[in-house]
């Protein structure tokens, strides 16, 4: 059976940067870009050039992409030709082989929003349409409120999209801007827009998540003829995001009748790489990776309940739609139970520990972890942690040195031009080999700014180790991640620091304390021991 | 036109403990029935008595509602009587009106899971059905696995729930318990059994979110005749969670055709309180609110893209599907590199400052907030720190005091019980009114423990500022967030602060830097300084 094409389009650069709270930086989308590419989306929107200067900076060195690269802007202003609106040129000018324009098509709009005569906003799509063909430029049409604008007046809204595909939109998407229409009436329209001429191919659709059905809206219109689907990584989006094409993307390759009957440009081998690509979006924007999340959440396949995880032992399938491993997700099984134990037998060997079934230390390694997760401490992301709690435990952690004591001081001030500046100080006291040392650093980097009293503290911390210096000589502190795992005025903070030495190595070791000098020094010490810990192996 | 009842059934207190993470305690489900039980819902499934001290707890001592108390347990065990069954006697002795039984009706499930023959589970279903009947119980089945077990042998599976319907279930329950069945199977399926004989009014639907369809699921289920929907606040539940209930009520309420069609125990005064009961559920488990979430999420109706700003401005209704406040929320119009002067000018207002058009003042604000976005700053949330930075653009910030230097220490050392403790101390040194005033304080706590520098700073800063003392009295830091904008050697650290005063008022603050004493110490200058404004208007 020939499986039909089915393609899809990222706009997590341009809608997913309407995110309250996010705000892309130019190499951040250019990450982005790759992790998209990398799995095998057939567009990627990457912003709306002349818009904004990070935008524009992007457009300007976009990474070379297998997908499509495209533009987003808006349709040729009234009373000016397409040639001459320089918001459009902008749009032109960064040289993309796609071009996707937003326009009217809800009547309410054309006259609340814009002001105009439903024939001159009919006029300004058919005119900038044509002028994206003329140039060459694979053109998209986002019809803005088009389910609303087809309920309001089903009339115009219909000749608003055939002016695009007259005019040689390759496609028109079908936006509900506002998230309000739901998936049974987005099925219903479609459907109509097909009847009224538009073929399936051509259409797009593009759903938010205002009733928590963006995926079931997206999927309505596809069962209706759509053939291609917009959506953003993780859901992010405007309001309550985008649809999420994290979600989607293994709908649609895993499950019937979607995955017998269509064809999209992602492998199941790139599937595989679905929930590092959702974490890795997460790291970026510094967010919790939601637990709950379809398929790549932490706890997408956590079986809590006593029947449940007793079932799973005996068979997956009984409480699982689809094997995990097909996203890059994996099982967890509550820690009390035996596949507790033999995952944690798994990491303890990924960090060459090959313990024993019957070993007693299983058990205290498990409540030890679980006792400090409870505290706000995570071991998902550092494993160089988890591996120095579970030898201490296993009587396996040699003590290099011992820190004896330390006092970091923050002092802002007036300098001698009259300007507030900051400068810390760190005096860490260590014993080693039972010797004592004194070391002393501050805060202030090469081109004399101030960096902070974490920096200050890892610097002294590093400065005298007697025979163990040279070895974290080539070390570096190259990511500091904070989170406040407990809100209000009890506030819990969890560091997370990655380092990396001369060898390449990357390790992440946490610290967890209400004081956030405290949990930053914890996980420095972390870092220093596992070096130390590798060196001597 | 006569609307049909549809009934809510929640199971918050059961499906949604099974979250991984949750773990409620019994004046916690006291609470959360109360609040469950002011919304309106009929059905509030309380637990399992028996299966654990918890919910056994919570049924000797079950708050009295109006809706109808419901305990969970599961259909006998093959080989002893309904009446001989200890599972099944805790559940009965928890003495509610109602009680829902979960049983097998996916054939694999009864062999794998069960390891009994068909006809003995359908006779375990009936015997059991039979016996709550018989004691007066309004009786429910769940059937466990259904959507799976109709597509693997649909004869079995029906014979299952007819044999419970035919004991005397007043509602069989079709559950998708591992959430892999998508919203247009879910709604054919549904349509087949009423086909087979079991009335729509005696259908309920119990979906999983699995892949993101639970609410869709829930929906096609109602369209194809099914009238009670089970789900939970928030949408907890085990893996992804169960049906979002907190989405489903506004929806079922406040959209069409569901709006105009059926009448639920919900009423539009109370559905006012559903923002207020996802923030409470929230709270009880020191969770940090979905900003995405529908209806009731901080970011549901905030609207960041410079284009729909604009138009919210005209008229709401543009890019609004319903009114904020008919689900309790609010709109959010933030402040962002893409907003426009009409979004400035309208944040303005809304702090009580009118500006001119032609004010020579907005651009510069413009610039100022893009300026500081850039280094790290973020405006959408933190109002207070916008209204302060407008107001020296504006030349109406009053200066109140100023701080001349400030130095915190953060000593780590062995006490005389030779334990390792932390303690630091703040010195701000202020001017006000012309004098200067020194003041310290210490991080502990009254219980003793270290709450870190900032904590000591933010005591030492607001310990002393003479004749605005009184103002800043009743003022508390009620949150603390940090987030590392920068990664790297070269962090930047942002910190958000939200104040309480006494009056109720709530507001955040924000500051920036490589240095995290700092950008602490800048926020809660900004969070005193607003303060100090309003009790001067």
């Amino acid at each position: 059976m020939t499986r039909e094409r089915l393609y899809l389009y990222d706009t997590t650069l341009r809608d997913g940067q309407q995110t309250q709270g996010v705000q892309f930086s130019t190499p951040e989308k250019v990450q982005i870009a790759k992790t998209l590419d990398k799995l095998g989306l057939d567009y990627i929107e990457g912003g709306w050039p002349g818009a904004n200067p990070t935008d524009s900076a992007f457009f300007d060195d976009a990474p070379k992409t297998r997908a499509t690269m495209t533009a987003f802007g808006m349709t040729k202003r009234a009373g000016r030709s397409a040639e001459n609106d320089d918001v459009l040129a902008a749009v032109m000018n960064a040289n993309t082989p796609a071009v996707c324009l937003v326009g009217k098509t809800h009547d309410f709009h054309v006259d609340t929003a814009l002001g105009i005569t439903l024939d001159e906003n009919t006029e300004n799509i058919s005119r900038s349409i044509e002028y994206l063909a003329k140039q060459g430029r694979e053109a998209l049409f986002d019809a803005e409120h088009f389910f609303d604008g087809y309920k309001s007046n089903p009339g115009y809204a219909l000749e608003a999209v055939k002016a695009a595909y007259d005019a040689g939109a390759r496609w028109i998407v079908l936006c509900d801007t506002n998230g309000g229409t739901l998936p049974v009436e987005i099925g219903q329209i479609t459907a109509a827009v097909i009847a009224a001429g538009i073929p399936g191919d051509h259409l797009g659709i593009h759903t938010h998540n205002d009733t928590e059905n963006a995926v079931a809206g997206s999927l309505a219109a596809i069962d209706a003829g759509a053939r291609q689907v917009q959506g953003t990584l993780n859901g992010l989006g405007e309001r309550c995001g985008n649809a999420n094409l994290t979600t989607l993307i293994p709908t649609l390759l895993l499950k019937d009748p979607y995955a017998s009957s269509y064809l999209t440009g992602i492998t199941l081998e790139a599937l595989k790489t679905l929930t590092q690509a959702s974490r890795q979006l997460d790291d970026i924007l510094n967010r919790v990776p939601m637990r709950q999340a379809a398929y790549v959440g932490a706890s997408a396949f956590a079986h809590k309940a006593g029947l449940h995880a007793s079932a799973i032992l005996k068979d997956p399938t009984t409480y699982e739609h689809i094997d995990p491993e097909l996203v890059g997700n994996a099982r967890i099984i509550p820690m009390s139970n035996q596949a507790g134990q033999s995952n944690l037998r798994r990491r303890l060997a990924e960090a060459g520990l090959e313990v024993d079934k019957s070993d007693p230390a299983l058990p205290r390694i498990l409540d030890e972890i679980k006792a400090r997760e409870d505290r706000g401490y995570t071991y998902d992301s550092a494993q160089a942690s988890f591996e120095l709690l579970a030898r201490k435990e296993l009587g396996q952690l040699p003590k290099f040195f011992e820190v004896k004591r330390y006092k970091v001081t923050v002092e802002r001030r007036k300098n001698k031009y009259d300007q507030m500046v900051s400068l810390s100080e760190a005096v860490v006291v260590v014993k080693v080999d039972g010797e004592k040392k004194l070391s002393v650093s501050e805060s202030m980097d090469e081109s004399g700014s101030d960096r902070g009293p974490v920096n200050a503290l890892s610097k002294a911390l590093a400065k005298d180790l007697g025979r163990y210096q040279d070895v974290i000589e080539d070390m570096r502190l190259v990511d500091f991640k904070v989170r406040i795992t407990q809100g209000g005025t009890e506030a819990v903070t969890r560091v997370i620091i990655d380092s990396e030495d001369g060898q390449g190595r990357r390790w992440s070791t946490v610290g967890v304390s209400p004081n956030i000098v405290d949990a930053s020094f914890e996980a420095l010490l972390d870092a220093i021991n596992w070096k130390l810990l590798r060196a001597e192996r």
